[in-house]
């Protein structure tokens, strides 16, 4: 069996069934090796960053990873802003890198490329494939790497000739490692701090912000007093109705510091302690005040949920405790079309079991507390700060829960460092509905702008601030990809429009003109 | 002043004038000075990859390096192919990449990256700017750098706080240093090659394949019988009525080995032995053959031209020794639309001065060879492979030339991957005519599979390598993005569309469906 079917076999053994890919020629082998090996689903990207961030999107909805394919150094650079979110959301991801055969890389081709050092600052585990018959030992130890826990970007570099060449037999299935559980002492250390009067947040993220989690936690602050908070970004979290709800870190430093101001406990779940997204002239970066003491629950990947419930049990937290949701959907919203009016309708349709992909950057207009006692459903943020990642997630999510409307709430600036992505939801026929945000503008840009005390802007800096000139048409680019799309002009046809793609299946764009 | 200041000065005072662009935060000083400096002209990509390969473009036609500015790790990621094609035509370009400031970097926030691995695989030079104070001579350095020769990536890394610290006054105007001229030994060495009985080839890039490095190098091989050819991919070759035309090296290994089988010298002129593109298992990689020596005229960076003319007048190679090509436009193609017929046509119309952006990859159907005879054009090709730079090029090539009408031949594949290109030829209205060889297919994987003796490609295969479905509206992307598209579905329209392209200013696209 050559390299390329071992390879693919042993990625299947180890439940890696979904492969996103733009190949090149050295990667010719394993695309003929698709032809094969049953199981492996190959979805292609027509650019490479759509093919990380699906794989992002759908590891955070499938908890288990998918396979990446990408051609050589460059392919692989294309992917990189992606990966870099992924590895922020702590994501596994089989990421197989196709290379030159090992005789071809001593010399100085067109294509010639250090892989490595294009994979090193987005991998936690990295090797390059020294021949076809340690291949499906690789493979095997590609997979264990990328599920973790915590998950992680695991690079494997492929020379040709280790795809075609003779690799004997693929490895057998492979088992996800459990979760690292908690030492019962750090329980107690923690129980202690929250037990004692000194005022205490709790900050979360990972497997902490699921729904159990948030049930635990939700207990937890009851019985404590403990003010109990997510991340600013999530990859996944579960909310809406019958669900604990929980308060999110705020995005600007001077809003975070005034915030831990009292603490003199931090409790970190699956996280790191907070700090300023961007650093300011005169505001701090490190958050934690002096005198604050820092305790970890539980690292990222740690059994953060059975942790919180020791904690709970060891407080007396029961389970009635625990804040639950009350079902509160809003009607639809009438008047102007704006970012909150929008908020109001998409909470007023949103399905049970939606993933909502949100990249709508400064036109969220209160999203998140509209749809708060909305019927269950996932959401996922931008957890890397590089933009695009929303229509890839998006893209991965639907492969991953092909039975769940996915809504991708998406910036128009941002949208368009991906914009290939839609042609993908297209040729898969997914299940997605995409709301464009039209402010035709780089609104984010203007207020840090103003946020740094710099004045008005002049012609200079409008001009890589604005997008106005010329307007984007997202309904052409969306047909010129093959999905369906309209333009929204009113709260009215937004209405009626967003309520109908709610009820239907498949593609759909609406550009929300604001 | 602050740093962002004397760094935009500095630039401008090192002949720096066009500032390609996708800013973020931590650049918003950057952006802020523009409106403080004259003579920085801001152009914006709404994705990195149309930055880094705009600058490209530019310098290919402008002989100066342009400046590039990107948001932290993940903005650069995102530009890395296109600068990897950048950095194999040896390119000069400026690449400012904004960073968090200094006391930020430890913490890990959202965006925290280690931007310099991000530069590394496509840099010259790298520089991470310390403090405020340092910015005008770190710029200085950068832009030095940048020029070469030969040009190369000259990445300064830029801390906000760099940016927005005092920082003095800016540097004055730097001059490019001059090309080193090649010893008289050197020469003396070649041409007794030359002179002898043996078969020798020269392989020509760089300055070399220029207008006059080829009048020279045409008298030289009439002279001494030597075959001379450029390198299969060249950044900026000169060519069309008047000049000396060359032959190319070819593209696959088993072609390239057959021509070199007789050679008992290989002359380098600004450029390497020649190797395959990439490896097939049963054809070798390096395709100098044994007993075969190897002599470099002139190193890239090198003064090639003056070499070759040294050597002429020690061969006594006249004036008069050069080819010259006649003119000979062909009359426009009638019957199907082919590639070979939209070739002809291209060169039945193909207007004086004009600059051609070759990414046609697989449809290219006797471009060179049809377009031979055509007014004088420079011609630009892809010179690391990595696909997506024939937009950006365009774009480059077009603010660099305002005055010339750029061509950019595009394949649909390759196309899709910096799209977003159209949108900055419409907000920059530059004079720029593409031509979209609609094929639905990455038909260079299929001439691959089929080379690599895989078979007949089944569905797994398919689905990676054909992008029929959905078919691309190109037309539609185009309005999209604000350019003028015209969907061509006979040699006919063809020809009218195309003539009447050439003879029109600004943006335009023709989709021509084969």
């Amino acid at each position: 069996m050559n390299g390329a079917e071992t390879l693919l076999r042993t990625l299947v053994n180890g439940g890696v069934d979904v492969c996103f890919a733009n190949p090149g020629t050295s990667e010719m082998h394993f695309v003929a090796a698709l032809d094969r090996v049953p199981g492996m689903r190959p979805v292609l990207g027509l650019f490479e960053g759509v093919v990380a961030g699906a794989a992002d999107g759908y590891a955070r909805m499938a908890d288990k990873p998918a396979a990446t394919l990408f051609h050589l150094g460059p392919g692989l650079g294309n992917g990189l802003s992606q990966f870099h979110n992924a590895m922020r959301a702590r994501t596994p991801v089989v990421n197989v890198v196709g290379e030159h055969a090992t005789w071809h890389r001593q010399y100085e081709t067109p294509l010639a490329s250090d892989v490595a050092a294009y994979a090193r600052p987005v991998s936690g585990w990295l090797r390059t494939c020294a021949g076809a018959r340690t291949l499906p030992a690789d493979a095997r130890a590609a997979v264990r790497a990328a599920w973790g826990p915590p998950g992680q970007i695991a690079s494997l570099i492929l020379p040709a000739d280790c795809s075609w060449g003779e690799a004997g037999e693929p490895e057998p299935p492979t088992e996800p490692t459990s979760r690292r559980t908690v030492d019962d002492s750090v329980v107690q250390e923690v129980a202690a701090v929250l037990a004692s009067d000194e005022p205490a947040v709790v900050l979360m993220n990972g497997a902490a912000v699921r729904a159990d989690g948030l049930h635990a936690a939700s207990r937890l602050a009851r019985a404590s007093g403990a003010r109990v908070l997510a991340d600013t970004f999530t990859p996944r979290l579960q909310r809406g109705a019958g669900r604990s709800p929980v308060e999110r870190f705020p995005r600007y430093p001077d809003q975070g510091a005034a915030l831990l101001a009292e603490a003199r406990h931090l409790i970190l779940v699956e996280t790191v302690p907070p700090v300023g997204f961007f650093a300011y002239p005169d505001q701090p970066s490190w958050l934690t005040p002096e005198g604050c003491r820092i305790h970890t629950l539980a690292a990222p990947g740690e059994d953060s949920v059975a942790a919180l419930e020791a904690l709970c049990e060891r407080l007396g937290a029961g389970p009635d405790d625990a804040v639950i949701q009350e079902p509160a959907v809003p009607e639809p919203a009438r008047g102007a079309l704006t970012p909150q009016s929008v908020a109001q309708s998409v909470a007023a349709y949103l399905p049970e079991g939606a993933i909502v992909s949100d990249e709508a950057v400064t036109s969220r207009g209160g999203l998140p507390e509209a749809t708060a006692g909305c019927p269950p459903h996932d959401w996922l943020s931008l957890t890397g700060g590089a933009l695009g990642g929303g229509l890839p997630m998006g893209i991965g999510a639907s492969v991953a829960c092909p039975d769940r409307k996915v809504l991708c709430l998406q910036a128009d600036g941002a949208g368009m460092y991906n914009v290939q992505s839609l042609w993908t939801m297209a040729r898969e026929r997914l299940d997605i509905t995409v709301v464009v945000y039209a402010n035709r503008s780089y609104r984010i840009l203007h207020n840090e702008f103003d946020r740094l005390g710099l004045g008005e802007p002049g012609a200079g800096a409008r001009a890589l601030m604005d997008i106005s000139g010329p307007e984007l048409d997202w309904t052409a680019l969306a047909r010129g990809m093959g999905v369906e799309a309209h333009r929204i002009e009113s709260l009215d046809a937004f209405n009626q429009r967003f309520a109908e793609a709610m009820r239907t299946r498949g593609p759909q764009l609406l550009e929300v003109v604001l």
